[in-house]
């Protein structure tokens, strides 16, 4: 495995394959970080240092990644692709903040939660601030079509969020639902990364679609590892609080999986379990070859994702930045082999 | 006192002297209504439900009735108009769901508030998806100015509520970091809608910004109302939970000058009396004459901004509008004088 130059990018120890991808923009991604951390500077100063906090942490940068490399691959990379690339990735921010109040969760990055340290009366309104700062740095494109695709999908972020919420611990969720959830939580945010990389290096709409679609793609692909990472993961690599999609009753593709391929009689204890959360029973099962293997299953549902995301590129020929895309798709691969049972 | 047309106007019960200074814009006002009720369509059929719930509350639509006000004040009235003013409202009602979870508070309006009904999880994400649409909206204007300021004025409204939370309970706060902290959080909102209202009409820029101005101090005094109702209104009047920010360690300006005023040994027993949130006592000695009127020095103050305020607007000369805006003075003034002790 590769050491990034990126330390960012391997914080978190699950960056080793995806580092090589990296490379074509990591000027720019140093950029980019240079750039985030200098945002704390546009709040009060009476709010800096928390802002500092919930952006300091670090973090992979894919959404980051894809807009400079949809960018790259689409015309020449400039300033605007940087402002759109700090841009979603404060989105992303903000609703972690958020998220860590929903699921309660203690640890992010190796490092105590904003709600763990401030409680949650701060994180709320911390998140806000930094949700609307992202949101008021994407007015200052001139062309509107980049502001109100960056505001709409952050409504649908927001939808996303609140669907998954509403529908915990419900055992009537279908794989459908899953998926519309975590394309609208997740595979929007991607797929707006790249669309707008390519809309911003003036790409043809035809291209502008494929790049859009790839984002989509990779998005939801990289949901469903974040999901299988979350049950069969572990705390010290990822730096963060695992099982917890499970106690807050987030049922995800491997436990639908897992409910799907149970029979009757072993159904129901499989609900008991998921709706008790039994984080090692659960993850035993998952792994189980009398369950068909439901990790498995998941982790080839994210791989068929990956190669339609990377068919949809073909047709753009080959470029160095349509290269490292292509191998954003090995990467992430790479990273579902290794959750494999 | 003379019985409003607007149902959302009169609902809370504070509304009849504001009543009067709607009529100018009243079609445009009722437009609003039916176009922020309309907006649930624009969500997730999952989540129309709770939208529709946290936007259907009615309110005393005092944004909206400013965006309308300066607008029609300095030119003729359009959809722009209406669509800032339902724009505007969205942000504040984003602000409200994610204030009650702050503020733990039961009732709004006289219906249980999103957290008591829902939860604080649910709560977070309805705000957020509200603001994210707000925002949304504002990028429809192909004038950035428009969303541009709306943007800004999101960050600031949030950075002043996280200024606030941040220093609850704590007894340092000067009346320059209450003003501070109240103008960002109130003023900046009632400034932005009179602003946009008459950027929207083409208004020339020094009308422009004695608007904003106008809009500024009347938030600012809307607020300090809003306070002094919270320690000596009535709760079967208002229609929310009062004493909450006395409760939630929020040092108004009622407080912060009855600790002023009092002596050094009289101060003691006060911060005690305030630290642990006993409304009765504290609401006794805001009215008491030995500590100079607390309460009445606060309706004071609110006044002299109000003065200075309709003072701004005097330069413009006079029509229907601007006669209205006057008179939305006027009318603050009135309610400020009913809380008198």
């Amino acid at each position: 495995m590769k050491i990034s130059a990126n330390s960012a990018a391997t914080a978190n120890g699950v960056a080793g394959p995806l580092s090589r991808v990296f490379e074509p923009v990591q000027t720019q991604l140093d950029e980019v970080d240079r750039r985030i951390t200098a945002q704390t500077a546009a709040f009060d100063p009476a709010i800096e240092g928390y802002v500092a906090y919930a952006i300091g942490g670090g973090g992979k940068r894919l959404r980051p990644l894809l807009a400079l490399l949809s960018g790259g691959a689409t015309g020449s990379l400039g300033s605007g692709h940087v402002d759109l690339a700090v841009i979603v990735e404060l989105i992303h921010l903000a609703t972690l903040v958020h998220d860590d109040i929903m699921d309660e969760a203690e640890r992010r990055r190796s490092q105590p939660t904003v709600n763990a340290r401030w409680g949650n009366s701060l994180s709320v309104l911390l998140g806000d601030v930094l949700f609307a700062h992202a949101l008021n740095l994407a007015t200052d494109f001139d062309d509107t079509r980049i502001s109100r695709t960056i505001a709409r999908t952050a409504t649908e972020v927001c939808s996303g969020e609140m669907i998954q919420t509403q529908r915990r611990f419900d055992l009537q969720l279908s794989r459908e639902d899953y998926f519309r959830i975590i394309g609208m939580k997740t595979g929007s945010l991607f797929a707006c990364a790249a669309e707008l990389g390519a809309v911003i290096s003036g790409a043809p709409e035809e291209t502008v679609a494929r790049l859009k679609s790839f984002g989509a793609r990779i998005g939801t692909a990289y949901q469903i590892y974040d999901d299988c990472l979350d049950v069969a993961g572990s705390e010290a690599e990822t730096g963060k609080t695992l099982g917890t999609d499970l106690r807050k009753g987030k049922l995800t593709l491997p436990v639908l999986t897992l409910l799907e391929s149970a029979s009757t009689f072993d159904r129901e204890r499989c609900c008991s379990l998921v709706l008790e959360g039994k984080l090692e029973e659960v993850t035993a099962l998952l792994q189980n070859s009398s369950t068909d293997g439901a990790l498995d299953k998941s982790i080839e549902t994210a791989a068929e994702l990956i190669r339609e995301a990377q068919a949809g590129l073909a047709p753009l020929g080959t470029n160095q930045h349509l290269d490292a895309l292509f191998g954003l798709g090995e990467a992430l691969h790479e990273l579902l082999e290794q959750l494999r049972s």
